[in-house]
């Protein structure tokens, strides 16, 4: 069997996916620490999240596929914060040391790794039940991090493309979803292992936002999150919520709104923008790939409705509130 | 059952363990990324360990000596580069929201945390088998770095303190130990669950020592990463080698001394000091509480032999080589 050393050596300290030392990168993979030097003027972001198997994706998904929703993920927390992507260490647990899985495992990271501009430069192997946890760093200049605090009544709730693609991926990964097309069935397995962490526009309004979250957990959620740090509550307008073409076709608009709001991992982000910033916010958008739909502004504080849901007839459809034990949604809501 | 928010907010925000914004935490556990500041004279250091249920510590061991042992070998990394703890991130995955087993473990890493100034930032929980994911972080002076690679041919080589009694822990876990008298079993069992970070030495002897490393994998596999790293080889002098005076009573010299050798655990620091320093090495540890021996030499690389022992007659009665494949132990050697 191979060992960690040898596995190590194969599989990741290779060209395109190992971290070179440079002007940030003072030690790499080999020593009992890294070792970075972060600019004077900038912060050090760093966020950690685990992926177990047959809890965050099947055990028999591809591993390329694994690997690249394991970093993907993390990254969007740097989106989320408008971090630039610096590197990356990973903790892997497995059962085996199997080489091709290792190989396939360690391209999927390679291919992430060269289109962010995040390497590898340490972690750590163990055996045992799958599961892989990686932490990014990444840099932020001083005053600009986007925090999910800022966040104030009267700014408006923007969010990045459309939601509801990962929950269809988890609904066909189930068998149940009927009449998928091949070229559809790829879409929808990309959008859960190959979500797109928003980096580039999270570092182009960075200054321009007043708070901002990816959504991991659902909408409503992540919303509810940016409205706790915030000490506000927020109001969305149902009829606004971008859903994926894919999901209305699917699933239909009511079927498909309830995902959207309550079913995460599309790792969109959740942006909410001042009435003075917002044609600057708009105007810098505007040049960007990706887009932006305004869902709803924030309000003040409301202890019985800290996200409230705003139907085509103007009616209050469901909310959720504010509780010591964290999110409790309302009856007929999961 | 509790949300990972419930348990996060319970457990790990408390007093004492959670990091307080300050001159280098701008932001701590509730946001998407953690953010801090690296003073521009510095570098950061950082190291991730994970420990897995059963194959690091018995799935039964107690949730405090879980906690410990798992911040304390990340700590030692720390150590071995010479940097001083910041702040830690958890990646803790649990079978279930077990709030007394989580309170325990929690006061576990509280005690080391407030011991070692060094206090939780962020991290993630999931389900799954017991998996413990920790990524230190700490501060080192520029050029103060101890890495492995700057060990020359002539430098000395010490250890701190003295070895087996981790190796020791694991015989006594599976009941191949007899006549332990109580007190004995509590040493030897903190031996292994509660290591020392050897981290005020580290600070002391950092400008002084030509390479270091903790010994987590045994002290032939941990000196031969200090010989390939710096292109060198290591002639030991197996007399001296310092054994816990409870290995030396239950396993005698020459078990002892094998376990010494090739078992890890203890995370004692070996430290390479050359002849022009070791004056001044020898006045600045003379004031630590921690013992230090010197146990052999570094040579010029020989591809045969990378660390060899010699023994009381002055005959070399083992040794490690370089090969590709990395470690081969020569035969009856484990």
């Amino acid at each position: 069997m191979l060992s960690e050393f040898d596995i190590i050596r194969t599989c990741f300290e290779q060209e395109g996916l190992a971290a070179i030392p440079g002007d940030s990168v003072i030690q790499g993979i080999g020593d009992d620490c890294a070792l970075i030097k972060v600019p004077a003027n900038k912060m050090l972001a760093f966020s950690m999240d685990t992926l177990v198997e047959d809890i965050h994706f099947p055990a028999t998904a591809a591993p390329g596929l694994i690997a690249s929703r394991a970093l993907a993920v993390n990254l969007s927390d740097l989106a989320a914060t408008g971090a630039k992507p610096l590197v990356f260490t990973l903790g892997l647990t497995i059962p085996e040391a199997n080489q091709p899985w290792l190989e396939a495992f360690a391209a999927g990271l390679k291919t992430m790794a060269k289109e962010f501009n995040c390497y590898l430069i340490g972690g750590d192997m163990s055996r045992g039940a799958l599961t892989i946890t990686i932490q990014v760093q990444g840099l932020v200049d001083d005053g600009q991090a986007i925090l999910r605090s800022g966040a104030c009544p009267g700014d408006r709730i923007y969010i990045t493309e459309s939601l509801g693609c990962a929950a269809l991926a988890l609904l066909m990964f189930e068998g149940k979803l009927n009449n998928v097309l091949p070229e559809e069935q790829e879409i929808i397995n990309l959008a859960f292992y190959r979500p797109q962490p928003r980096i580039d526009t999270a570092l182009t309004v960075a200054g321009l936002v007043s708070a901002g979250i990816d959504i991991s957990d659902g909408l409503l959620a992540d919303l509810g999150h940016i409205c706790e740090q915030s000490k506000c509550s927020a109001t969305l307008d149902l009829t606004q919520i971008p859903l994926h073409p894919l999901v209305e076709k699917h699933l239909g608009r009511a079927a498909g709104l309830s995902k959207a709001l309550s079913a995460g991992d599309d790792y969109e982000l959740i942006l909410t923008v001042s009435a003075a910033q917002e044609p600057s916010f708009l105007d810098a958008v505007s040049v960007l790939p990706e887009k932006f739909t305004c869902i709803g502004e924030i309000s003040e504080h409301n202890e019985a409705q800290k996200v409230s849901c705003i139907d085509e007839n103007g009616s209050m459809v469901r909310s959720t509130r504010a509780g010591a034990g964290g999110y409790m949604h309302f009856q007929g809501d999961d």
